[in-house]
């Protein structure tokens, strides 16, 4: 961990609001899998936490959120929502920091460690999740001062996460589930033209089972919002499958 | 506002996370009507807010809404979920405050009112919304020390809430309009045994539109939660309607 973090933590207090966070679970897809963008922190060990950051006194909180995503990702027209806020008591990375202290004694000298410097930010959080999809092609990742690391990991297959991080991303996932379901934000993870077997393909990944195709195409199509496009006509046997936008 | 409510103000501010509160929509259901509990604040002129607290540092986000809805209703099996996070920067009591102050020179002198007695108070404040689900005839209203009244309103007819608690409202309704549809949450707004039409007219109550009877029928039939019960023999034809209960 850079001196740097600490001297932020310690100078940034009344910029923030005390005692509240904001955590994004940042779902992408490719190669026909779900996944999700985690950073690794920059401290002693592996430390895998989920991108999140503290809200400033002159943004709201969906400004937050944006803002945490763009420093990341390098985009900002993304689709983004609140899931759920994790208020439990004993929410606090005041174990996380005295395991780091306790690892490297001399880092509470180096850094002109003081409880007072860093106090705020090991008290109990309350942290407001926020799930976004984004076009993966369009991501330019990007660590940020306290990130080791950062990439994409299968839903399925995320490392081990600090506090109730994995608890979080499973959350998003039930949102995600409802949402593509009612709300169709699905078509956030697909190119704007796509075939039949895509569409069925991201839902199979959002869903983490198979999907009938015939059951899957009729229902698609019932909710009519698919506009199917012409085939090009190219003089050989068209055998290409049908491409489909979303009529917003 | 008693003096009491600004001695509140003042003792407890350490007691309680700073620039955070819980508001609660709560839900009731009579006379083939929604309806949410508001209370009317003891103010100068008529101030109408949603019940809502601020949480304390030793309780977590749930218990903070449990609390505040035991407190007005006596009751505390009943459903609560989180809907939505209020965050804008703007979000403040501060002008009610001043008008309160403006409209009474006497109140500020009277109470011993210091700016730091109640800066915290008036500062941004980020609030979690709950929505709540409660049987009316189990509910004991209880106005609390700062209500002048508390009563049951229809959805459609609130009186002018303070801050943006109308559109806390709109969203508790859209959300309890999606979580009737999936998760079928509307059965705590009916007594145990209901017949088909009582659950119809509550669904058209909640989406304030009417439903075809047959296809309605078909449709809660179909997703397969009802027990029909057995008709008691009386000896007389049997015109009653069937009762129903939800199989949990």
């Amino acid at each position: 961990m850079a001196m740097d973090q600490f001297e932020f933590y310690r100078s940034s207090e009344h910029e923030h609001l005390q005692q509240l966070s904001v955590d994004c679970v940042i779902f992408g897809y490719q190669d026909q899998k779900l996944t999700v963008l985690i950073p690794k922190l920059d401290l002693i060990g592996d430390v895998w936490a989920l991108p999140g950051g503290f809200i400033r006194q002159t943004e709201s909180i969906d400004e937050a959120a944006l803002r945490i995503l763009a420093s990341r990702t390098g985009i900002n027209a993304i689709y983004l929502e609140q899931f759920r806020v994790f208020g439990e008591t004993e929410r606090s990375s005041r174990k996380l920091l005295d395991r780091l202290l306790r690892l490297n004694p001399g880092l509470a000298e180096q850094v002109a460690l003081s409880p007072e410097g860093y106090e705020w930010i090991t008290r109990r959080f309350v942290s407001i999740g926020y799930y976004a999809l984004v076009d993966m092609r369009k991501v330019i990742l990007k660590k940020q001062e306290f990130d080791a690391s950062i990439d994409w990991y299968p839903v399925q297959e995320l490392p081990e996460l600090i506090l109730d991080h994995q608890e979080m991303v499973t959350h998003a996932l039930e949102t995600l589930r409802l949402h593509i379901d009612r709300q169709l934000v699905g078509f956030n993870l697909l190119p704007e033209k796509f075939t039949m077997r895509e569409l069925r393909e991201l839902y199979e990944a959002v869903f983490d089972r198979p999907f009938a195709r015939n059951n899957f195409q009729k229902k698609m199509l019932d909710l009519g919002v698919l506009e199917r496009l012409e085939k090009k006509f190219t003089g050989a046997a068209n055998r290409a499958p049908f491409l489909y936008r979303f009529a917003r």
